[in-house]
């Protein structure tokens, strides 16, 4: 399939591009700095410029979904703002302009987190975020079909222990490989509006 | 106890309303063209200002949060920004400027719904909106305490059938006088971080 994955050089993107690539998926790298195209996904206009340079393909993967982290007393409202604008306008952003240019049959594939149900300290600007995709994904599933769109909701990945680690106290941490087969199941498989844990 | 009520003069509100002030709570009713108060609350500026007005109190519950049902593919952009202003942002606001003014172990309550687990056609802002409160408020449980947190989230009230009935195909509505239980729930009861379906 033609993929076109968002947030590609990221610690999740790689692991999903190179698993794609693996299944011999041909695969259009995006993000702001690096990757096969530099567009910033937070702005409407530039995602329907980079639909308009990349075409039509059978997948959207979505890998990139930025979020303040901070104490709930310091989150001001444009931290929640950034929060919204940063991981779940984006995603919506790549839905919206993307129904056009993906296969009938093809799927979106979205980036949340645990945090939507399991809260952390510093953390309610991006369970708030996350909540607001994954029930996003469950709505648009109904309307979209025969197009698919699914979550992906990990915990703390493996390899980012040691950045993220103490703010997870006690959660079970899951490698990047697996995170990436969600998205190969979502890519692969038939199901929609799902929230996969991996 | 001394209630703060945002959208106190709408069908759910005054059904809360009611109920408190049978109970023999002190409501302070606000809404944007009626109540005693009349306060935007999706400015967080006029936030601060109705708090300032009215000072100290043991709870605040809010059944304002207004959001666009559209079909999916006619969804804007600036629709799905309108959802989040309307009814995520606005209510994380009454948070964000109440914890200086709510007792020790006062409580919020936030108005959500059932679209944010079970989705229908035209509701895919709503269904956002209402994942992104209902994350918030499991979140925002663990930093506040002992101050608390709860969200009501029904389905669609018995007396909204004539208006809303067609977008609920099959789902059991629920009487307000339920609804309102559930608020009652949350602000005299001990429990925090819950997502109360009446
Ligand atoms: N790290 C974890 O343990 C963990 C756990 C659960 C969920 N998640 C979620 O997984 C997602 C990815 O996390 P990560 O740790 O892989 O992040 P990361 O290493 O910072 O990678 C983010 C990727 O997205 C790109 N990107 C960021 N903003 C963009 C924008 N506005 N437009 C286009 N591309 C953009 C980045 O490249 P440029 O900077 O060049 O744009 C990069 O390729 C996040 O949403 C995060 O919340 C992470
Ligand atoms: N109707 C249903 O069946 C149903 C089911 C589940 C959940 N809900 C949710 O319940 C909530 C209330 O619904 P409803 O049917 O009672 O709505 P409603 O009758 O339209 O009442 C809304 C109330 O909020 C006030 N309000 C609106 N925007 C405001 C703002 N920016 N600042 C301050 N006050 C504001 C309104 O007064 P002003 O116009 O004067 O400001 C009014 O008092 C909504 O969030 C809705 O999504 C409704």
């Amino acid at each position: 399939m033609r993929i076109l994955l968002v947030g590609a050089t990221g610690l999740l993107g790689t692991a999903v591009h190179r698993e794609l690539t693996e299944r011999k998926h041909d695969v259009v790298t995006v993000a702001r700095t690096g990757g096969d195209l530099r567009y910033d996904v937070t702005d409407p206009v530039q995602v329907a410029d980079l639909y308009a340079a990349v075409g039509q393909v059978d997948a959207v993967a979505s890998a990139a979904g930025a979020v303040p982290f901070k104490p709930l007393a310091d989150l001001t409202a444009a931290d929640y703002q950034a929060a919204v604008t940063g991981k779940v306008l984006s995603q919506v952003s790549l839905v919206r302009e993307g129904l056009r240019h993906v296969s009938a049959q093809g799927s979106f594939t979205l980036i949340t987190g645990v945090l939507s149900r399991e809260p952390v300290v510093t953390g309610a600007a991006a369970s708030l975020a996350n909540g607001a995709v994954e029930s996003f994904v469950r709505a648009a599933a109904i309307e979209i079909a025969p197009q698919r769109i699914n979550a992906v909701s990990p915990t703390v990945f493996t390899e980012a222990l040691d950045h993220y680690g103490d703010y997870f106290p006690g959660m079970k941490p899951v490698p990047l490989a697996d995170v990436a087969q969600a998205y190969v199941r979502s890519i692969e498989g038939r199901q929609t509006g799902q929230v996969y844990v991996p």
